[in-house]
């Protein structure tokens, strides 16, 4: 009968630990060295092990700086009603959220043709983070016309949901007319409120949504931690 | 009459050799020292120009190593149907693709289970790399049930257009059940087949695709340039 190979228990070992709580995203894993005088085995050996946990998305490396346990992924789908507080429920998580900025201005260009309103005309920011199971999973900036939703800015200072707030202002549904979705690296400051490190993925989306007639009614920026969250889009989505 | 701000004049002339060729996608800047020599400004108004520039995503910068000529990015619909060449085609860019390899081999549990197949079933695994305008864009990895689909190795050798061995296998018409997207940081090998650095952004989708009767015919995996690639998204596909 085959033996299990040594690699395949110390994975094993590990990924119980990791299982069970001992390592949490994030953490680093001990040295090769460390791992190998445990295990009492050879670093090819431990190597193997790290490889296959790497494999199966457990852990990642980084180079020079040892194995990392990986952050679980949260979907969350690109539908037609982009609802991230539900979307997140709905998966079985907890979302939260915390206001960075609440502010009025004058619309630049390209806010203002997101939005189909003159450059300089007044528009609402409101930037966020978001949580998912307390972990920072997003930052968000949402530019409103202010002209078309005035009140707006002072119901998200009462409760921190677009949702919510524009329904108050009158937009019972809104849908996304466009999704630009790209991979960029975190900035300083993105890796500081995303608990990253500058440099790690992020997955950028840009997005316009609009009123049933059509009128846009949010341009949105969202940057989501790339090892904590997953765009999902399904064939009836699509 | 207002003057014109001189790191304004700055930013345009820059702006203007980009355009003309003059410095091309990934190619980095003078440092800050060479263009205030040759501006004759101080390393402020270089520095504000570069902002500017970088504001405008015309050029980024890395930390220690300078700024450099962004690659003009490429729209990419997640439409109902996934046809590369097409899309690409139709935002009039010029699509190309070369073969890294075409083998066959047993499906692993992960395969089996997207392409709804046992473990162990035979699956032609498909490599590429595609490239716009001879810029390196895409890795993909393609994964078809050889049960399902016996001559397609074959045509895929003769001619690397999936709908095109697909159609010849009698599927002719393939869409996307589900895509799931991330953000990730290239591998060394990724960075040596995209022409980018290990660490630079990398879009990643994992999509399967079914036949007009459900039947899983793909599973693909696609690694992007995040520099040169968006994926959009528009309110009629979604």
């Amino acid at each position: 009968m085959a033996r299990t190979p040594v690699w395949k228990t110390i994975a094993s070992a590990l990924d119980a630990e990791i299982a069970a709580g001992h390592y949490r995203p994030g953490d680093r894993l001990p040295t090769e060295a460390a791992l190998s005088a445990r295990f009492d085995v050879n670093r090819h050996t431990v190597r193997r092990a790290l490889a296959d946990l790497v494999e199966r998305g457990m852990v990642h490396t980084r180079r020079g700086s040892g194995a990392f346990v990986t952050a679980r992924s949260t979907d969350y789908p690109l539908s037609r009603r982009p609802r991230f507080h539900r979307s997140i429920t709905d998966a079985g998580r907890a979302p939260s959220r915390r206001v960075l900025s609440l502010e009025s201005r004058a619309a630049d260009a390209r806010e203002a043709e997101a939005l189909q309103i003159p450059t300089g005309a007044p528009v609402h920011i409101y930037e966020a983070l978001s949580f998912i199971d307390d972990v920072p999973t997003a930052i968000s900036r949402s530019v409103f016309p202010a002209g078309r939703l005035p009140g707006l800015l002072d119901r998200l200072a009462e409760q921190p949901s677009i949702t919510h707030a524009l329904a108050g202002e009158g937009v019972s549904d809104y849908t996304r007319a466009s999704t630009r979705i790209t991979a960029k690296l975190a900035t300083a400051t993105q890796a500081l409120l995303l608990a990253i490190r500058e440099g790690d993925p992020i997955l950028r989306s840009i997005a316009i949504n609009v009123a049933p007639d059509g009128t846009p009614v949010e341009y949105g920026h969202a940057w989501f931690a790339g090892d904590r969250l997953t765009l999902t889009l399904h064939g009836d989505d699509a």
